[in-house]
């Protein structure tokens, strides 16, 4: 399984992600799901990827050789993020299409799902999820993170804290916060994680950082996060009847 | 949708769930989740329950007309808690059966899981989960919560906070807590909210309390629980570049 986070902010955008990957729980691998192009100057992209591995690490050869090759659609000749985004679904529904018969005929599902953030010249920051169909949706002012994968166990804290005028790095303390409680309750998700930060204008991601379990600063926030809940926690309001 | 969360505590149990069922977003209504048996002095039962509508009210009929018949099996009859969670269990299969051609040619689901909480005479207090197909499992002291329905979302929090030796209060706070962070990322699941508190030995429940999104108790747990999150979200430490 997979646990990845994108969240538009006003001026940023903070991506994170898992680097557990799985093909029955016997087999437990390590793979960077945070995939960053910056093809020419004034133009980053940065993708994550979640469901078939073989699926999105052929979008990723095709997208490099797509610009390597210079051919009519690639990362270089996009005028928006909306066409990078229609871009990179396509290549995603022509790379299932390539082993969708074989996969079907052997019960695999070779579907992947994508989130796409960067920038394009002067256009703004912004963030799309792709479907294994293709198509995609952007972020809202009222909605300013997108999930794949193992989304539920850190929506809560997200739904709960997160506002598009933070700062990057406070959005990026928020995403460790959602994915550690993804993998303490979901084993396949897990440490190292990967956060890289971009502000507007940066066109290069403006950090990139990994921590494992040990890290000292992940193993520090966990504390703080876990220490602040149990304090919360024992302060909470008693019932009427217990005073 | 549903949530319904038990909690076996070392002296007591805890139940807790949501009260909205809807059968499509336009189609929302209110029904108790949490039943309870007290059929003979000395055994209590309290069943929580998800999926299915009408399924869950033929089994709570059944349950009922078992007991006036004086079937040969019945809540009265049971010597120890596990043998009602496979007689409710065989219920819940036959009532689904009694329905499943019909519903499968509409391609409805008529299955029903369910949590069976209790005690009978000496034995100790103790919780069951029991699947639409019959067969049931029990909490562990390493899992001491039980969760049907939307279970993800109110979930990290319990992973993070639950213990066995909290107090009944402490973990029916904990419970309110897990279904406001369901409730408010899954708008199919919601207030008000019940909360069953059993002391062991009692053979009833000990209290019983309903919560609406505006009981002021309700609402202060929320307001403590938010206003403290954001704290130590706050006061979470820094980047090492942000030094």
């Amino acid at each position: 399984m997979t646990y990845c986070l994108a969240v538009r902010l006003d001026h940023a955008l903070v991506f994170a992600s898992d680097t557990r990957t799985n093909a029955g729980v016997d087999y437990i691998t390590y793979y960077s799901k945070m995939h960053v192009f910056a093809p020419a100057p004034g133009r980053l992209f940065v993708i994550l990827s979640a469901g078939n591995l073989a699926t999105t690490q052929q979008i990723l050869d095709w997208l490099r050789r797509d610009l390597e090759q210079g051919t009519e659609e690639n990362l270089n000749s996009v005028r928006y993020l909306f066409e990078a985004a229609q871009y990179v679904g396509r290549v995603n529904r022509r790379v299932q299409e390539t082993h969708a018969d074989a996969l079907s005929r052997s019960g695999v599902n070779g579907e992947a799902t994508l989130i796409l953030g960067g920038q394009v010249g002067e256009e703004p920051h912004g963030l799309y999820m792709i479907y294994p169909q293709g198509n995609y949706i952007a972020t809202s002012a009222a909605t300013p993170f997108l999930q794949i994968g193992e989304s539920k166990y850190g929506k809560p804290v997200l739904d709960r804290l997160l506002r598009s005028d933070l700062s990057m790095e406070d959005a990026a303390r928020l995403a460790l916060v959602s994915l550690e409680a993804t993998a303490r309750s979901n084993i396949t998700v897990g440490p190292p994680f990967e956060i890289g930060l971009y502000r507007s204008g940066d066109y290069d991601l403006t950090r990139r950082v990994r921590y494992d379990f040990d890290s000292p600063y992940y193993a520090g926030l966990q504390n703080a996060w876990q220490e602040g809940l149990t304090t919360v926690f024992r302060g909470l309001p008693k019932f009427e009847w217990e005073e």
